[in-house]
């Protein structure tokens, strides 16, 4: 009963990705690939995102591989999903890889760590700067093969209950804010505090935090914050460049055939660039809601405020280095990274969006 | 004996293409796709990622497609591309768009105008905001089905014999920049000269140019400008993400399954964000190079500077914009997403790279 129940709707996803393509009924599937995922089904942008990567995967492969798509809890729970794709439960996982920085603090420069890199700045680490090459060496001591295949941006500082005018105003703050951007905030004398998703409304609005950080004008429309808090900062400095990862299977990966491989490679590196797309495009038309629908004032962390989440983010990321040579050498790749590309970026992207933004009254 | 000294030349690139992918031999191709492209063989970054794509296509269809690769003035001079896959003489052209602005000026938008999109931008325009829609109207007219395949990023502002210290000081330079934003510069009464890149060099040396643009770090410094010209300004306002088109034959893409038209889909989507990262990070090695190895001094254009470039290149745009409904539609689709997404950016990347770059002294 159980496994008629999940053919039934997993024949409605294949259905839908089938469209098309040809005719997924004439097509012998060579081989199926379980996607355990840490979003909830359909959920904006993220489990959307990669929804539409499982899909992508059967259709390129017309058929070859037939993926099908677990959302959170439908087959193991989200932060269950790294094992379920270690051990063989399930082909792979889609999710963010700072999840898994309590099984080794690696992890974390594949998704996001405080003051690290844009976008554009990571895609160029992982592809051209040695990125993929220590994202796959940490992988083998999981038997995972690791892809990029998302990326939400720079994110907003978050949402404030009152204005922040000072690097003081932290002391004290109970904030909603998980991983190293917490331990960033607890060194100048904040509270942070993890919470899921689906509660930071609750709290926010009694009063049990003071502030929360969530994505960014898209995904932080849906959450209502600005009925609880109408003070909306940026940028932030804890999770510049989010990145997503398909991790895969190593043993099943190593059974595929070169081709085979190329195509889950192409489908993740072509997922990764239209997700962002689609945040950036999604960003914009939210932000202006926020602002015209609903009276949030938009503020700018001033200069001491980012020396102070600097001096504090300086010494977390000293912490992290300190666990094994791994980290160390992650670490050390990523900084060299920063500092090399992320020069070109202060002359290049930043510069140029500024003047035509302050040019053209953009802003 | 012309034909057999070409097949003889392709087979070479189709060895290393087919290395790791079921071996060609044994594949029947169902089709050949030849791809003209304006660049010359191996040409860095440029040719080298049309060579990449080309091979992927083959590479991801299993030799079902098999590409041939023609750099320029292998098969049709980098200019006769476009007629060439137009024509049905080549399935496809890659190029950057605004070579084909005197058979349409719509094209510019799709590879780079003054005050235009960065990368991330313009891909979200592309995927998200209406952009591929206009770029598949607009191509319809020539039976071309396009589809974005690289990008170069931001443009420095080019090399300079003196010091631009205000607006004034472009008033009778003789400066190599073609298109559109030589129309801009032209406004403020400098003598725009187009020359091909092979000449640009021995212009500047013999002072009948007193400043060139390029591209960037890493294209410019084999070009050896700064052994003739020191100062070398950022950001450039003329090309803030110059994007490359690969251009089908519209029937013959008419004739693909959906399958061949999402692996050719798919392909373009990954080069676009491949070149992009591999650009950003030969970028930062070679901006290094070129100050540390060649005593090349950064400048960067005022904000007085800029105030004259936007005002001459509002005026250049709103010609463009005078052309005809097409034109009209797809300028006003391009300036929405610049204030919409455009306005993000200036909460987003921009501001994040200044302070990180500022507090840990990045630049």
């Amino acid at each position: 009963m159980k496994r008629r129940k999940f053919l039934k709707k997993s024949a409605v996803f294949t259905g839908a990705v089938g469209a098309g393509v040809a005719a997924p009924s004439i097509v012998q599937a060579r081989t199926e690939m379980s996607i355990v995922s840490t979003w909830p089904r359909d959920f904006p942008g993220l489990g959307t995102s990669a929804q539409r990567l499982a899909a992508r995967i059967t259709e390129l492969t017309g058929g070859r591989i037939r993926t099908r798509y677990y959302a959170s809890g439908e087959k193991v729970g989200a932060f269950d999903s790294f094992d379920a794709a270690a051990s063989g439960n399930a082909e792979a996982y889609i999710g963010v890889d700072y999840y898994w920085k309590g099984k080794h603090p690696g992890w974390a420069f594949f998704a996001a760590v405080p003051f690290g890199l844009t976008y554009t700045e990571m895609d160029a680490w992982m592809k051209y700067a040695g990125g993929q090459e220590l994202h796959d060496e940490l992988g083998r001591q999981f038997a995972i093969k690791p892809w990029p295949c998302g990326n939400t941006g720079v994110q907003m500082g978050g949402w404030f209950n009152k204005e922040i005018s000072s690097i003081d105003d932290f002391k004290g703050l109970k904030m909603r804010i998980p991983g190293l951007g917490g331990d960033v905030i607890s060194k100048l004398g904040a509270s942070p505090v993890s919470l899921p998703g689906s509660q930071i409304f609750e709290n926010l609005v009694s009063g049990a935090v003071d502030a929360t950080e969530w994505v960014g004008p898209y995904n932080d429309y849906f959450m209502k914050f600005y009925e609880a808090a109408k003070y909306y900062y940026y940028p932030g400095m804890h999770e510049p460049g989010g990145q997503l990862t398909l991790g895969v299977n190593l043993r099943w990966w190593d059974k595929l055939s070169k081709s085979e491989q190329a195509i889950i490679q192409t489908a993740c590196n072509e997922e990764n660039a239209r997700q962002m797309a689609e945040t950036n495009a999604n960003n914009s038309l939210y932000l202006a809601k926020l602002i015209d629908d609903h009276g949030v004032k938009l503020r700018q962390f001033d200069d001491d405020i980012f020396d102070g989440f600097g001096e504090a983010a300086a010494e977390v990321m000293a912490e992290v280095r300190q666990h094994d040579p791994l980290t160390q050498k992650i670490h050390d790749s990523f900084d060299r990274a920063r500092t090399e590309i992320g020069r070109w970026s202060g002359l290049s992207d930043a510069p140029f969006i500024l003047q035509r933004n302050r040019v053209m009254e953009l802003n």
